[in-house]
């Protein structure tokens, strides 16, 4: 089954607010195995809610309307399901009696436009609101002769969500077929997402029983596959299989199968470094700290990350990581050279099992034919070896430094896998 | 007018993902007078799409539909709007052969599914995309005998965002009738917002005609005023006395009241090391390359920021920064002692005019009933005199490390004043 998510607040049509509610909901729903097919976000004038209303009855099973359900003007979600569905309204004198008490238990008098939230909807059962005064409506209702289960849940967040739980998901769960959703992710980095996709599509495409979705960072992949059976088991291992023809044809480009969405590349750099015992430390020109920064985000990063300098002017990268003043005359200070003398050096002053080193062209101002803006050296260096790779990025400063940043990130995991 | 966003992709009605760009473009529309009265968010089913699409179109004179663009079977943006518009799609071939010479800079095969981001709505303008393969398509067209505009831009953020601002806007200002919008924006640092409030709501709230909002990051409040009239001088003024006063009030916490949105700490850090041609570098433990890799977003903050040390381990704050170990053994790495001689080692190292230094505790682990978690000293150095703050900051890791780094910035903002 399908459902659409209806946010109504003209406050979620400003640059300064988002609906989050829908997010929960979401997860909640997904775990029932019905799919949100579309959200909608709509301010709070009546005919274009009532519109909006129509549009998500005519397209899918489930309507979750949230917010206009309370006491003030622009509070018409009630009136605009009601017309939506033909139905009509009136007051229930319950409710008004519950409203009447509430207000005497808070030592108010009730505002006279409070009595509108008393309005139920023809053939609605009312969902008790425990943390607010505006209550909850359930429909279990046709639309051009199709069964539609349509609730209204009000829109703050601290009401919203527990009435959600305690009344919608019960009527939910007995009324659609019983699924169980089975979840895999897996990440790889710095492979193009049509390259990642004309690799593993002829696969996926094949298993029509998983939704398989592929999300695009800069340099970075995500593939969520998700399957819904009526046997969690069964869908498990559809996801398992799944993951496990990716994972081959990924090969290398695979970072992580674990699972998390939010897994990332440093965390996986910081978990080889713990396994070997390992330490490392950076020394970066380009990409200005990033890299330190990612990596420090990492709780307990400092078991395995010593450090390292940014390495901004020509005198730093002297002063710092030991690189010599004559090598950056000879060949600039972005070159593979310099880059190695960076790794290597960082390494030696913080007596780091592994250095990295990265020179670029950041830009906007700085290139030139033979060193365009984009062109970013990176090197490692161990006790054995120094080594490094030459990329050119496209993209503006803020693209280029984030794809130098995973690029160096991915070069320290595949030295360390 | 009347705006509806559309944001494309089956991972934004997932639980993990939410569209964020549609805020971007809602400042942006509101900029030139148009509302968004809608926004949409349906996932990669073509049916579903080309539905949304002729809701949109018939709701609303404008439809901005964010993503589906890339190369992926998944992308089918263009033939949905086309088939919604009952318009043809064709291969465009200077389109194709730009594609071609971007694999190659790529150093890559062109993958074969790349072709179809060279698909061209009839009439549709192309927008280039500087930072990604798939161009945007703008259309200035008739949906049941109304004249609509319609433009589709890509989904990540980064190709998003500076596409809509080159290509879009301009177009949309063109077409749109011309409202008087004044605006600025205020930016704060280490004020909290209920503080910011209740200090400035007796002033602002006065100004009826002037809409104020007030926005808080980690410490940072933004205020937006916004007023519009047939008459832009008058609409200016009124802005203006507004903000004259609400900066009276701010004094010292003010540090930017030039309008621009994205005025950000760093920006104004550089803009007076600049003026007074000073240079800085940074020594940091906590926040971990947090501070340089600000500054270093900013284009041209070479020109000021010489570099800086990531002192993780107790070694390298002795190796990068000079502190000696004997100071470290007395006082413990997070310590006034300590943040001062990472200060002024840096500042002595680098040769710089400040030097900045940062030790402080960001968790989870590592706090004590002496140095609780969120401790955190800021020293800053220069020829004469070295000074040091300490703060205790709330919150989890990532949260103390914004603020510590906030707080740095501010520091040395507030000596360069």
């Amino acid at each position: 089954m399908k459902a659409e998510i209806i946010a109504v607040g003209s406050e979620m049509l400003t640059p300064f607010r988002q609906d989050t509610n829908s997010l929960y909901l979401t997860e909640k729903l997904n775990g029932i195995g019905v799919a949100v097919a579309f959200k909608t976000i709509v301010g709070d004038r009546r005919k274009d809610l009532v519109d909006a209303i129509r549009f998500a009855l005519g397209r899918t099973d489930i309507v979750a309307i949230m917010g206009g359900l309370g006491p003030t003007e622009d509070d018409m979600t009630r009136e605009a399901v009601a017309e939506a569905l033909s139905l009509t309204l009136s007051r229930d004198a319950d409710l008004l009696a519950t409203l009447k008490a509430r207000a005497v238990a808070w030592h108010r008098a009730m505002p006279s436009n409070f009595v509108k939230q008393a309005d139920v909807i023809e053939s609605a059962t009312i969902l008790p609101n425990l943390n607010g005064s505006a209550p909850g409506q359930w429909l279990d209702t046709t639309f051009a002769d199709h069964r539609k289960l349509v609730f209204l849940v009000p829109g703050p967040p601290s009401e919203c969500r527990p009435l959600f739980d305690a009344e919608c998901l019960p009527r939910l769960r007995a009324a659609v077929p019983v699924r169980h959703i089975a979840k895999r992710t897996l990440h790889a980095a710095m492979i193009l997402e049509a390259e990642a996709d004309s690799l593993l599509a002829p696969t996926y495409t094949t298993y029509t029983d998983v939704e398989t979705t592929i999300l695009a960072k800069p340099g970075e992949i995500q593939l969520t596959l998700l399957c819904a059976k009526p046997n969690l088991e069964a869908a498990q291992q559809r996801v398992d299989e799944l993951a496990g023809r990716l994972e081959e044809i990924l090969e290398d480009w695979l970072y992580s199968s674990g699972g998390e969405s939010s897994e990332s590349l440093e965390q996986i750099v910081l978990y080889y470094l713990g396994l070997r015992g390992a330490t490392l430390a950076v020394a970066e020109s380009c990409t200005g700290g990033m890299i330190a920064q990612r990596i420090t985000q990492v709780p307990g990063s400092s078991r395995s990350f010593l450090g390292g300098a940014v390495v901004y002017s020509n005198e730093m990268k002297t002063t710092l990581a030991g690189v010599p003043p004559e090598l950056i005359a000879r060949h600039g200070a972005v070159s593979r050279e310099v880059a190695e003398a960076l790794a290597a050096g960082i390494r030696r002053r913080a007596g780091a099992t592994f250095g990295l080193g990265v020179t670029g062209i950041a830009g906007p101002a700085g290139g030139s034919e033979a060193k365009p803006i984009g062109l970013v050296h990176i090197a490692i260096s161990d006790a054995q070896k120094t080594e490094s790779i030459e990329r050119v990025f496209p993209g503006d400063r803020d693209r280029i430094r984030l794809l130098a940043t995973q690029q160096a990130l991915d070069l320290i995991r595949r030295r360390l896998r």
